[in-house]
């Protein structure tokens, strides 16, 4: 992979367009700066067009053109998509889900432990990786798509995770006892007696089933990895294309896959990152999912795809195409590429457009790409493999992420409007979102750490902890020993609750965490018409309103923040401050509005230190950070909005490197709506 | 059939009645006029109570009745409803379903290709017209009722369906080709590889789907009337009653049945139209349903069912049962049929009543009702068979709609109070009924043409064009030469997006006429805030948002009408207008207000010399005229509202039939609330 | 069981404990005055580890510390709940239901007729007796658990309703015409085609299926009743915990048992009743579920479960425990046990807490309840085994309720705020919480009577009836006697409607109360904008709402108390009186706010000479009576309110038992927020 070029790039169908084009395509790529297509990943079926019979004229005549066109390829497997024949054939293959056995038509619907799924796969991947592996063109693979266990719960699934329960506990005592199988007479005497757990009420069980079924995702990528490595030259990457937590559009942790472990099966890591658009463009989606990206193999990663046009209501405004793009490069992406070069005329996805409309001509949203293309052509000596040094970061969780979808918090129906998040469903990612879009809008960058992360504490300043409902002693007295260490802890309400079994620990509440946060509380409850008093913070009624979920915090040692306004529950604290060892540790007991978290954070921010001129800005006015490969700091400063801003510079004299202007600190920008600039700092 | 008598009538059944009283009843019945009734459509299981056993007893018993007090009688074949016996020997005439497999019950649940059940309707068939057909009350027969194809989807049905395929492709590659099977690997391989189509993600494939299930209510109907039709006296007619799209009342095109193919198989159109009432009474769903079925056979047709109570929510205010019989006779009915005599005291129609209560007295709808069969009796020689010549026509399209179900809509959440469509759901229908209710309001009468009428394109003056999402080129084609012909044509956003396959075409939109629109675009998306503006037209705020989607029109010799008000898209047009050939092409580019399209319609109209007296008044005052059988011009004024209204009468002298006055041009007319006049002109 | 001490208990699972600490529970369980735990109903696994091997250890040992620490235990049967060995020995265990087959993990999916299970469960019930029936601590014995049908639906279930549909019709002709089963080709030939009714659109067989299912409840109750008294001692009673129509808390009659029928089988009469809290905290349920309850047996009762903290949103505030116990002894209860005495640490009910928090420690709901126990001890001698004499009852019944669900009323969005009744579902309960609430908030305290309580009504000088709308002749007869024998008869819509097949009758409504009423009606709607006018009640425009549903009065002798304001329906009469017989009729034609419902029965209530010094006041202050066992009248004050209030005392000179304090008539009381007094009159 060629590390001074920044990639911009689509995905190329071939096979699913309406006529000849090949050629015409990459001279309209080349026109507009694309210099990388990924190709291959969704069509099997045109490539073993019967069993056993290959046919993979299309990928040549591509990798062929592209080697004309001077373009790079990543080759994806085409595993993710079954042809009707091996349906046909064995039906057995779809995976048998919680709600039963699937129909064949859609992508994603086998059972990926299935050994007639793996005996065709591994066959299609290896004649697949015969023919590509040669051409120069290639700079990688991506494995699959966006892999997930696809709720695979048949009778076979069922007797691997029965293994898998033995070797974790050894006898039916230990899990009895682990996940409290006394209750309602779940008590299980015998291995071979253990129910489908799809049926379950108990939690810790049907979480042990999402945590396994997570490693058979693992699993998978890894054994395709195994066999794509068989052929992988020096010099092409292995990458995947992971994905987030989807409401229509990216929203955070992915519950179905453990990333971070799944990852190791890659040299490059990459996602998928879509979003909202028009007026509701903010930049969040981009920020959060680069840095989990980023952290996955704590290095720069690739954007795989990433919406054009998008859907319907996403059809960008002017600009915000621009906008995007140097946002994630400014994450410390390697390059964007789009899903997908043109509009497709037939099928499920006909109305989630690419770079080019349905008539393949050369429309406003094209034109808008070749400004980019030419950017980032001409600019990658400079933005090229950004690295970022962080001082903040946030512990995400798979564990606890099930944990709270397996006691879900009440439905949120009383969030307030502007809380920018979906009404309705207030899950995990509600709270991390909560947490880091308030950071992102003061402008404060972050890493992502996970649970295995525990050394890498003390490399930040600031930790935050989003509702870590279901944690190891280990992880709980790691974050306590951060604290005392001198590290500034964040924590929210459900912290430490539940052990990794999901047994809830019979002991006061926040579990370990007592004394690091100087108080206890054994009581909770759904806020009705409660808000925040006691502290100085600038805000409004709305702003002050607690929703979803309210902890009754009694101090034992921490200063109150934030109490309760309300009758009944004036007694107690809501957000507390503790000094602890060398460090300090805030514990944030409701569900706040962002706008309090944010004025919560000031707070934090101000009083370790961390406070920087770019937080003297913020939403819409973004800034980001990176140190380039010559060793010179870039800043971009985005403007998230539809009107044209003024704006301080804030930092060193620099050159801004679309303008060629340079600028000094204190010079007023003129920033265009959903405008974009980049400086280099001498 | 009498064609001097207009028919009032009601479904009679014997077989529901708590005691004996058939006698009692139709005394009833000749006392308010009424003079045909609808029998057996609905009870197989009483006239065959085992397997080959046949019990005609209540037939015989209600048509000597009938005979006695000089009814007619139209009787149905009772093949919608299948027996007991008929599920418990053979489990397998239940259909299949997307759902699954069915559970006996409901009527219309069974597979109508299925060999068992046609054996057995045949037999119930012969049986029953054997047994009626030479009775001389017998005027007519009705086909089973409302005929769907209920979802079946069974292994039967499938491999029917891959036979259906080979005929039309003829090769495994032409359908891959035409339906884009490259995507997601759906590329068959071999016609016994098809897979399952309720499956699918190919939209194009599922279309093609609901157009052979649609083929097997044509061939069924055309079976039943071949059988009726070796019975069917001189003078006795087959019909059947087709029916629309079900919202809780009758709404639009009917998706399951192509009605003009359909009606091939009967000598008399029927309908069977259902709508709100009490305040919500308007007449659209009495007027688009009766031009719908009279335009099916080009000629007057039957309204079979229509209600006399309804539903508890329907119970009429007075004299709203006389306007809706008289505005189904300005339709051109031949008369009135109630669903039905006596409200049923079992099952899950109980509360859908009839026009005795369940006391079986005569209550004040059947009081109302006696007004109308005098009327009707006094006025047969005037009313009957009018015959309309309207300038103005509808297209619609079973393609169209089934290819807006596969690619939806935005759900409409966004559409404004008072636009008369429910919310949450916005379909073909809504689009056609935005265009037929605003004239429907303007007292503009039309025609329905279907795709295959494009020989009587020529015989409007006014073209109007909803949503034809799929379509053949030549049917656009034949648009276009209509307008260059000199007809006025108005389309709205999506017509011509795809062929006949559901294909998105590969070129500029609309496409085929861009030409012919002055016009292209290839960006849309759904509207947020926005507003139509840059018109004359006198509207509020309200009525000019833009609901639900819109295109970004550039126009290439087009005038632009109306442009969108919004930062971004104000650049675009939203409505345009195009002298085009010898006519004029108005293309209406999102989905507008009711009263947007009333103003945008008053203009063409005006323009195109089609204004007339009627639209100088509207809705709630609604005009509709016919050219009675000794070709004088009927017209009647309807008052759809609660409280009288003064009206100018604007036709020229003539005797108002329910009074006997006579009226000048000028009049100032009073009519009721809920009222009718009615004016035969000399 | 011992008469002279109040209970006051919790349920106990030692199973569930995280540690050993029976000792340390029962110890803290004496400190707050807790007498009596309930043991054993949750854990058959436990107890019965593997298929025919039994450990009562854990049963042992609590009981041998009951002993020891002199707590009083109810041994439940472990039915409810079956363990894993037994689903995988015999799958078919498991209730095949509406929805199809089940999963394995929950409680409360078996088929109760299911030999298989009653084979097991009868082997574990007497395993159990045996090893308990000796110990003195125990007082008595609970039938499983709050036992329903759960909807078992599968084929031996079918063959068992086909016989008793043939015990009950003799031949199928019969049962055709009861159930009008000509409908829609329903007509049933022979015994063994008779379909599943589960797929059935015939109201009344559905009906029938529901009475049937009740009758499966009724049927296994008394078999586990037979085997629990072969071991029963003398002194110790059998009870079972009935509950309620369940919508997130106990909302009215429950529609899947015939309590009264089901009560049979036990000795004492028990409850589970749970309600909103905090803000919500009304005590309506409290009342009727004690009131229903008290029914059953006509006798005290035992409150089996409530709420300790319950679920989230229904953390107590302080106070609320004390005013809730003592709220279900006021109406007779001999007990208050909490579900239950920790928080669980596993599985679905993990956050329906119990008095305990998860912590195990003596949290701020604990420690409100020593409170209750010491005056619990203090006053068992008052306060244990209140008699109520009222002087109003409500007749409630099954059928009518299976009706309302078979037969819909309006879905009620359009019921007023305020109305205390969930948006979205208006059923039977609606209606009777309608009347109970309106009752209840006029501090009038009334029995429950069943259909086949006909010889109980002479003791009631108020009998009222909401939507009976399915019943036998005699019943509606037997209303019609109590009217003309003196009594005062206040009915609502829909009574007399269908008779006990859910056959609608061919006759003028209400059915065989026409003249009993003094009115007809054979129309009705659903309200649009319509008031209740013409009365001199004082209420507001809201107030005076017609909401759901509405019959259109015709008075024939009846006096009209308010008729309907709108355009078309003020013809109509709404709510009349009529003076028949010696007694009064009076009649609710429509759903009313429980606003007008007061006034309307304050006016009934003057007039029949009820009206009482109770009703001067009224909700939130609610006072409640019984006679204790030395004779002396007791009364209770109770604030269900977050405000202290003052209230005059309304009684005779009494001694309040709480402070100790003497109160004549007049005084004036200072009731603190959610407070209770507790006065023995002298």
């Amino acid at each position: 992979m060629d590390k001074d070029k920044l990639l911009y790039g689509v995905a190329y169908y071939d096979e699913y367009m309406p006529y000849e084009r090949v050629d015409t395509d990459m001279e309209m790529m080349k026109a507009a700066g694309i210099n990388v297509i990924r190709i291959a990943e969704s069509t099997w079926a045109t490539h073993e067009p019967e069993p056993g019979v290959f046919d993979f004229s299309s990928v040549r005549r591509v990798l062929e053109a592209a080697g004309r066109h001077s373009l790079s390829v990543i080759v994806g497997t085409p595993t993710y998509a079954i042809p009707p024949w091996l349906y046909a054939l064995h039906p057995e293959v779809l995976a048998i889900t919680e709600q039963g056995a699937g129909k064949y038509g859609c992508r994603q619907i086998m059972d990926i432990t299935s050994p007639v799924y793996l005996f065709h796969a591994e066959r299609i991947i290896r004649r697949l990786m015969a023919c590509v592996q040669d051409y120069p063109c290639v700079i990688g693979y991506q494995l699959d798509n966006e892999t997930k266990h696809y709720h695979t719960a048949g009778p076979n699934v069922h007797k691997r995770f029965i293994r898998h329960l033995r070797a974790k506990f050894g006898t039916v005592e230990a899990m009895n006892k682990a996940y409290g199988f006394n209750y309602w007479s779940n008590r299980v005497d015998a291995w071979e007696n253990v129910p489908d757990p799809t049926g379950t009420i108990n939690g810790s069980f049907a979480a042990e089933f999402e945590c396994f079924r997570r490693l058979l995702v693992e699993e998978f990528l890894a054994w395709q990895a195994g066999i794509v490595n068989e052929y992988r030259k020096d010099g092409q990457f292995i990458t995947h294309n992971f994905d987030f937590e989807w409401r229509g559009f990216s929203f955070g942790v992915q519950p179905d896959v453990d990333q971070k472990a799944a990852a190791r099966a890659v040299s490059l890591a990459g996602c998928d990152i879509y979003h909202k658009s028009q007026s509701e463009l903010s930049g969040r989606e981009i920020a959060f999912g680069g840095d989990i990206c980023r952290s996955l193999k704590e290095d720069n990663y690739l954007v795989i795809e990433t919406q054009a046009q998008g859907h319907v209501d996403w059809t960008p405004y002017d600009g915000q195409l621009r906008l995007q793009a140097f946002s994630h490069i400014a994450s410390g992406a390697l390059g964007v590429m789009y899903w997908h070069w043109h509009s497709i005329h037939n099928a499920t996805e006909s109305y989630w457009k690419g770079l080019l409309s349905h008539d393949l001509l050369a429309g406003v949203t094209y034109r808008e790409a070749m400004t980019i293309g030419a950017d980032f052509a001409r600019l990658s000596p400079q933005l090229m493999g950004l690295k970022k040094v962080n001082e903040a970061a946030i512990l995400v969780s798979n564990a606890a992420l099930t944990g709270i979808s397996q006691f879900p918090l009440p439905a949120g129906q009383d969030m307030p409007a502007g809380q920018d998040m979906p009404g309705g469903q207030t899950n995990y990612n509600d709270v991390f979102r909560l947490m880091y879009d308030a950071l992102y809008d003061m402008n404060v960058e972050c890493d992502i750490l996970f649970p295995g992360d525990v050394d890498k504490f003390k490399n930040y300043r600031l930790l935050c902890v989003p509702a870590l409902y279901s944690a190891t002693d280990d992880l709980l007295l790691a974050l306590k020993d951060y604290a005392a260490s001198g590290g500034v802890l964040v924590a929210s309400f459900k912290t430490g609750f539940a052990d990794e079994h999901l047994s809830i620990a019979a002991a006061e509440q926040p579990r370990l965490l007592t004394e690091c946060f100087g108080l206890a509380y054994d009581q909770f409850t759904e806020p009705q018409d409660v808000y925040l008093e006691g502290d100085d913070f600038a805000l409004s009624a709305d702003e002050r309103r607690v929703s979803v979920f309210m902890e009754l915090l009694r101090v034992q040692g921490a200063a109150v923040i934030s109490s309760y306004r309300h009758d009944f529950w004036g007694q107690y604290a809501a957000v507390t401050r503790h000094a602890f060892g060398r460090g300090l540790a805030v514990y944030v007991g409701c569900m706040t509005t962002k706008a309090y978290m944010i004025q919560l954070f000031a707070g934090i921010l101000k009083e370790a230190g961390l406070w920087g001129v770019e937080q003297e800005s913020g939403f819409p006015l973004i800034i980001k950070s990176g140190m380039n490969q010559a060793g010179r700091m870039i800043r971009f400063y985005f403007n998230y909005s539809g009107v044209a801003r003024k704006q301080d510079y804030l930092h060193g004299a620099a050159l801004e490197l679309l303008s060629g202007a340079r600028y000094q600190e204190g010079d007023v920008l003129e920033i265009a709506p959903w405008g974009v600039m980049v400086f280099e700092e001498e």
